[in-house]
């Protein structure tokens, strides 16, 4: 059967780049994946898939970073103009931007695959050497682009969806499987929503991957070392008043935000393993002559392990919050975003590995890499399914990219993208059959 | 005569008022008055003066804070759309807006009196209480606003122009008077300039006022205490690099540019007066999981003396230079603005108040006052002038105000626009008689 | 009768000088004024004054930076190894070291006079130039020397007793004589316990004094603007631990500690008028390998007016409070001396002025001269003088001083003291008989 | 042949645990160990060694940390009083207190082994359940203890001595053997140093190791993961000032210094691994109201390689300079001590491991141990012969000791020290015999 179904991605190539290169031209930023979801929803419907989304499968209070109620409404508007399903958008109004699929197959373990499907604040680059420029499916949305390839992931969603759909009367009898579109990777914002939404509580096997990061026909089989990690917002408000007139009259939050960046990278290292604390920008003040009333900044910790990254937070947060008081400053914190710390399952590694091989389509397939420093909110879905006794992997299908990750030319080989999808379906056959 | 002169200007009224509200109509900040100062000079021709601008008042290399090149030719453009005089406009090219009017009258003292032109960036209120939205006069040019008056003090300039010379004939042969109208004030960033081009070395008695801060009808004779200072900008430039990933390869410009701040705000007080330091503006960093590359801060010190205010500049630009090195940062320092100490001679603000009283058109008569903290870059001209052995003097005349300086709603109570053309013409005369 | 009264206090020279040699020999610091204080009293008892001291004029909680009781109990041991007053020492115990004379003249204003009497911890110099040494009067008390002149001013006290003493008689009628003899000047900690017990409450007149800080025969008729002043040492206990194999199990006080330090500088300045903030002293840690569990900090704020250093002692306590608080720390705040802003009265500077010129022994006479941030907490007695409607004055007798003041080698010219034991006596004569 | 030599050293029981309290009664802090290295000397030489001591095996200038010429005299003087070796404490004079002694075996590898021999700053308690005091073995150097069982590792040196003299014939041609006792292991200040004088380039087998840690009867036979070190203390010199009076005119080294600590504790981490900074002691300023003129600093840092080693080193030694300019401060930084990385031979360590078995006095023998954080100079004589092909090995003895390491109560089971000395020389005759 693996032949057959190996011919039939072959034969789809068309249609997922097809895929991939429409949601280029519409990228949608974390949250506001209106038309992007509306239209996956739409497609799993088509083929036969029973389809959740919404707040079916987001839990309304745990979503993190979202953008203003403006802003949402915007692009929501913007997505009907785009071509977004009329009817399915609906259900996604307000930033409830998740979609899931689901096959009933009978007696048998739950399979969930998890594809990501946000874009970027970065603008995309139009030279002639730009492929989706040349091509012309480049953004169409000024200032958002899908330069960290989850274009790609949602494609191969689709594709996945097309091939399992195509064989399912074959695989019949044997279990479920759920395919999860995620909003608001970027960021680490959306996963721990879908969790919270329970649709990872009847799940025995969860996969996912990235494409990138290795050059094309390179798998790795699983990642581990993913940090634990927090991000959150923290705006100060104190009291302008004239420098030179009457600086005391002032209550001064660039030094209260100042005190709280040297301490907030002065928090002592962790004896357990690695720690990490990033103020990455700080924005203080209006005017030279004036006491700078406001101060603003974006702020993440990590931990090698969550007892570590609660360590870094619960500190950051004391630091915040008494550097404040210092200077007679009022405070807020946001939450923004948040994953776990996560490790693959070895054995799920090794099968991926076994399916890899026999694939044939890699020619260089690596065990096992450190994501030394990096996060992903998949590990919430990963750790949820451990916890309940089930097993995941996450792994990487290498692909030649221009520019790097998050670069205004990043663009990616469309033909790695079918190997990606050969490996999903694979994959969850090995398992379904059990071998 | 002073009655004469007494009519001549009420009966005025209306033109004055007409150039106050076309001023603030086309409101232009500093090094940009394209279209205010050809107007002026154009102006002055008519009335019989001899005209220097551009170059020939302002020294090239003492202009501080200028706009970058691209901003002055779109002012430049939009000068000439919104009816500059299309021949002297061009000598004002590249940001030299800046304009005297001379009056020979024969051998006597100089006489000096300088009218500051610049707006400032404010959008103007749009409500049905703003005097000028209603009157249709507001401003035309989108967060420009004239909201501190200098659009009174070019009315003013003019309307001294216009009554003097209707006079000219009767006060001749009794000296000489410069009308100088200043480019850039706001930011003390334009008299420095016009002082280096020498148009001051002849001048024995020199004249400044403000319009407002008092109520109508109230006259401060003289204004004391004025804050010697420095206004610079810092830039850092760091290395950046992925937060979680490889912390110690990036060079973080945000800790060196906290350790600045605090230490700026840190440096010792002077046993000899008051000294000032504001970090008025800090911004660095571009993402929160990037290691901050760059930072920016806007600066300034200030000094109850010039030594005062050296010690502050010295000592701030050493903690700049060492806590960029500690981090390895680059950094550069950009001179934005300087004004010096400054007190009026005694005896000319005598004269003001004898004149004052003299008028009657003022109810509340103030002999000195104390700018605690303030500074103004008159006190360049201020300092020339009497180093060469003259006098000068700085006053305020009251006028009730909408909203304080500098806010959206700012406006004056026109009829005090008068009072000041009367006072400077009369003080005028006053000296030039030897009364 | 002030002929008289020069030739009295001439005559008793040798006297005058063997009590400043023998309080020289004996110093004695702050609130251990055992020895001093009991001969003082005694002698006041045998000159026929009425007596008061211990608690009568010190109120017990207002006295600050007490020695620890261990401390005082070995000083009062010394001081009776040393020769002091057996039966009046008693009285003393604990630390209240205070005493005054008073002699009852009549009817008429009461007018009090005021010595301080303690020593520094200061090493006396045992070079053969250094005169103490030569004539065998050098301090017997290790580590303990009298280098600020205040035995000098005991003496004096007592030569004024002596001489007032001894004419009582002919100034009869004309009112009351308090000489006030004040332990723990040395960090402004004594005078507000004296003020406490309301010894000051009927002083209609009140006079003090400095000797040194000019050469010999200068008299300074009065001194304005001491600054109001707070001091008090700060304690900060976190956790240990080692600094390598578990950083993060630490409490580290001394990040808390150089938090604390830079805000405290960095406290705004105050827009009126002179304020000053130093942490002096500031020690942390014990071993290079181990987390600093403890910190201690010995801190000073002051104002030109009591506002001011309000301000800044209220800021500095939230500062301490928060940056303990930042890293989990205990703190513990400990008030150790404190003085207010002070001036004299015009009409009393000027009494001294004409009582100076008379009196022939001063051949330079300033008016009045500017403490420009110094602390005296005479201005407790001023204070609280001027509050009921009286009035005060402190004047400086120079001398000419071997060392600066609080140096090793500090001396003075003997005859000097005379000086002031006229000064003292015919300024009350002068007060007393309402010239 | 193992049979017998158990025997002789359960035999010898008594004479190693009188060394043991000997040393324990005279301890000597690092490089003041004359009596100590004296008395070792003299014995290797009596059981005939051949001894090299003082220059022969410590190069001058790579020793660290060194006490002062006054303080090295006074010791001197003390061990000569105590009993030290009148012949050999010569050529120890100026803290050069390290001893060699070697065993010519004839052809074959070379053995070292090493033993710390110097005491703590520890004042040793004098409770009648301490039992050096109650069997008066207790320090009679006050304020210095054995609190870290070197005394234990001077008697092992002895008693291995004594074991292998005793049988150099029955072992003889079968290599050489260098008993290494090495000074001033605390603070990680000696090894560089005889490592420095070429002692360790013909060594092929380096075997060192500490009591306690672990409970008697436990043998962890090998510890990997020693951070490397450098140890430096920081004198800054600024300028001092009334602080009150001229707060302008000091330069406050205590400002330098905070801001030191703050950005010394904000050195980004590493992405290799752990990284450690600490400041463990500051101490700055002399009087409250003194611009505080010196600050002192005791720094390390630490790295779990050496280049983060190296990398937190220089990145400190960066901002103390900059820190110090920035308030033109003077600055001296002294090295006090360093240490490198190291990890045992996984061979030597299983060798240990089967002795230890074999051994039968250890009932609990644990592989390898982590010792995460700590720093041991012993890694400079293991790296020299890994460097050179030569394996390492360094063991951990447990015994049940009182009080921690470094405590005033510390106490060991003295049964103990006779098991490691049957480890060393069973290890020995192990590798030598090649088995």
């Amino acid at each position: 059967m693996e032949k057959k179904i190996i011919k039939f991605i072959d034969d789809m190539e068309e249609r997922i780049i097809s895929y991939r290169r429409d949601f280029h031209k519409y990228p949608e930023v974390g949250w506001t994946e209106f038309r992007t979801a509306s239209k996956i929803a739409r497609r799993l419907i088509e083929l036969g898939f029973e389809v959740k989304l919404g707040r079916e499968v987001l839990k309304d209070e745990e979503r993190m970073g979202l953008p203003s109620e403006e802003e949402l409404a915007n692009q929501y508007e913007r997505a009907l103009n785009q071509g977004a399903d009329e009817e399915l958008i609906i259900r996604l109004e307000g930033g409830f931007t998740g979609v899931m699929g689901i096959l009933e197959l009978g007696d048998g373990p739950c399979i969930g695959m998890r594809f990501d499907i946000d874009a970027l604040k970065v603008i995309e680059d139009s030279g002639e050497d730009h492929l989706p420029h040349r091509l012309k499916f480049s953004s169409e949305n000024e200032g958002i682009m899908h330069a960290c390839g989850h274009d790609c992931h949602a494609a191969i969603g689709l594709g996945v969806a097309e091939t399992l759909s195509s064989i399912k009367n074959e695989i019949a009898g044997v279990g479920r499987i759920k395919l999860i579109f995620q909003p608001a990777e970027e960021g680490v914002r959306g996963a721990k929503a879908m969790v919270g939404a329970g649709i990872l509580d009847d799940v025995d096997y969860i996969i996912g991957g990235h494409i990138g990061l290795k050059p094309s026909k390179t798998l790795v089989c699983g990642t581990n070392g993913f940090m634990a990690t927090t991000k959150f917002d923290v705006s100060f408000k104190g009291k302008g008043a004239h420098a030179g007139g009457e600086p005391n009259e002032g209550k001064n939050s660039m030094l209260a935000a100042c005190t709280a960046v040297l301490n907030l990278n002065a928090i002592p290292r962790h004896m357990a393993g690695a720690s990490r604390i990033n103020v990455g920008v700080l924005s203080s003040g209006t005017d030279r002559n004036v006491i700078p009333e406001k101060s603003f900044m974006k702020i993440e910790t990590r931990g090698e392990s969550t007892e570590i990254n609660d360590y870094m937070r619960e500190y950051a947060l004391r630091i915040i919050e008494t550097s404040a008081k210092m200077h007679s400053i009022d405070y807020e914190v946001k939450y923004m975003g948040e994953a776990m710390c996560g490790n693959c399952n070895q054995v799920l590694v090794e099968r991926v590995n076994k399916v890899g091989r026999n694939l044939g389509c890699f020619n260089n397939i690596v065990d096992i890499s450190d994501d030394a420093g990096g996060s992903e909110d998949f590990t919430f879905m990963l750790n949820r399914v451990q916890e309940k006794g089930g097993q995941g992997v996450y792994f990487t299908i290498g692909t030649d990219t221009k520019g790097g990750h998050h670069n205004s030319k990043f663009d990616v080989n469309e033909q790695d993208i079918l190997n990606a999808v050969k490996l999903f379906v694979i994959i969850t056959l090995d398992i379904l059959e059990g071998n």
